[in-house]
């Protein structure tokens, strides 16, 4: 066992200046990072952009099999990904934590080890933050602001009829990781050396622990002189994000059963937890890949760009969306994914004893 | 009893789309808000601020007596504030929100009217977020993205020997508005139709529920050619601030107990809860108030500026902080204030049942 510190020896501008210890800045757009009210940034002649994400504890990570460097890591990635799926370079992150009482200062390190291993790798700065308890659980939230070239930045909304839809990587692994994480916290519970079984699952739990953004696909892309007309990160899987891009753009689209790209070890999941594979590459989420439209006349480009696919293709609106099967049957896509919210029962139940009715605020304030 | 409504019926977008509606931008700076990946920003002239904030429930708020429309509006205005601490202007924010299973379609509105009224009498745009559940409580974090002319910006590290300190308005009151929320709530623990007493204190509610950032304190001080050397807002309390000027800037100070500005109603209830005065505006943290140092030669100027009170001075390092008091004793600062960690036991009880041991993170990963 290594040695643990309670939080409370340090307080919270001790642990702060633990955590930053040693931070040093990459971005010449940083021009004042931690320790004061706000960091200071300058983008004299680039578009700013900002995303933001909060994690919960119990909702979007599972303590007993996520360790805390790779959901520092993810944290940030995650954020970066946003960035990218704007077609721009993130920057700069600041960092909240609710922090509860049974973290101890050697946890929170190993958080945050991982979120500046994540920003040293994607030459990101962390400029700030802010640390707090919180009554139950880990609370994270990150924001990320980046930059992109003026004119290039790539919004939801510019999908256009015959335009290409393409994708990045494969679908579903990471979410058949987490189906994969979770059978085996099932299969051990209680069991005291429990050796959870991942053998020629590895990719999955990669893909889950430890994803990352696609930055290559963005310089490819860029290499190639392809500016998408719309493009986002596939966070809560290709059916939502596609629907999205299609409401933001007054579009329809058609992608092709036998166009999405799927990695064995997730077929081989589907198959073993009896679910359909489609249906996992369509709604799994946290992929973390890009799906974006390109000019028709881009084609041949984009056949030659690695680790990209064209599933299909943007219709009329009044075509509506649809997933053509392999048999040429038109299914209509549907977002039924990964939805953080109350509606997903089984992922949220609220721990508290007595259900406290908020107050109602007066409505003839100011 | 209004209609309330389940956020299942909506879902994450849904709920979303609700709360985001007919959103209009009034910063110049503002490209394109709610609706991307990331917000998108444009800076050319002047430097950009980023602050964040985290408040969670049962640490930062108490929902038997915070009324929802005010938090969301005190969540805003704390993110200003910061931006304000740095001679900026707010000009957009993003709002993450972690919501139990226990809050309604209506409650979020409330939450988010009081965010969206603090944007609006403060000039500020609503450009992004992210919504998701949370197993316990509700968890708000609002980052702020402001600017200022390049080289107004105040850190906290200008200060120099001899400069005055100054602060706006009073200190302590925030505090004591919350001594009186809480000793309210236990008499009235269990009554049914309970009415707590406020009369002759509604200044010090007031302080507590809806806090105002000091943006008139700004713009005085640019009217009179006043840049001030080292500026915080005192959320943490008077002496914690004034700690962390004299550390960033490598002096000390001499502040006097007799030019602390302390309202009447503070003074009142610290009485009734026999609690030193002192004390408590030195320590009490929430104020919002601005914590500024100037030089010397701005002495009368300063004396000029409506609810800004010289209060002492910076001195060389070595003499170290002290308050004097009355009788010209010196007392060493320290911040015993108001810090939302793990530390302050009666604060935070974790509420989870099993406490679950974090696991390791794996040092050598990548």
């Amino acid at each position: 066992m290594e040695q643990q510190t309670e939080i409370s020896t340090l307080g919270e501008f001790g642990l702060i200046d633990r955590l930053t210890q040693g931070l040093t800045s990459v971005n010449s757009s940083t021009v004042k990072g931690v320790g004061d009210d706000a960091a200071v940034l300058r983008y004299p002649d680039t578009e700013v952009l900002v995303s933001t994400d909060l994690l919960v504890e119990g909702v979007h990570f599972d303590l007993t099999y996520v360790p805390l460097k790779h959901l520092g890591y993810k944290a940030a990635v995650v954020n970066f990904s946003d960035i990218y799926a704007m077609n721009g370079t993130p920057r700069q992150i600041t960092v909240s934590l609710g922090i509860s009482a049974r973290f101890t200062v050697e946890h929170i390190e190993a958080l945050y080890s991982g979120l500046r291993l994540a920003c040293e790798i994607y030459g990101v700065d962390l400029v700030g933050g802010d640390t707090t308890a919180s009554r139950s659980g880990l609370v994270i939230s990150v924001t990320c602001v980046g930059d992109a070239p003026k004119d290039k930045v790539v919004l939801r909304s510019g999908a256009k009829d015959t335009d290409l839809i393409c994708v990045s990587g494969d679908l579903g692994s990471a979410y058949m990781g987490l189906q994969l994480l979770e059978r085996e916290k099932n299969v051990g519970a209680g069991q005291k050396d429990f050796i959870p079984k991942f053998e020629g699952k590895e990719y999955l739990i990669e893909r889950q622990l430890k994803p990352e953004a696609r930055r290559d696909i963005i310089k490819e892309l860029d290499k190639a002189g392809i500016v998408p007309t719309a493009m986002m990160d596939v966070s809560d899987g290709l059916s939502s994000e596609l629907l999205h891009i299609c409401k933001a753009s007054d579009c329809g689209c058609r992608i092709y059963e036998d166009r999405i790209p799927i990695d064995y070890q997730t077929a081989v999941m589907a198959e073993e937890v009896n679910m359909n594979l489609v249906t996992a590459a369509l709604n799994g989420g946290e992929d973390y890949e890009l799906v974006f439209t390109a000019p028709l006349h881009a084609h041949e480009a984009l056949n030659k760009l690695e680790g990209v696919k064209i599933i299909g293709h943007i219709t009329k609106p009044e075509l509506g969306c649809a997933l053509v099967t392999r048999d040429g049957v038109e299914m209509q896509l549907r977002a039924q994914g990964f939805n953080h919210m109350p509606a997903t029962e089984e992922m949220v139940k609220d721990a508290e004893d007595e259900p406290q009715q908020p107050s109602e605020a007066d409505s003839d304030e100011k």
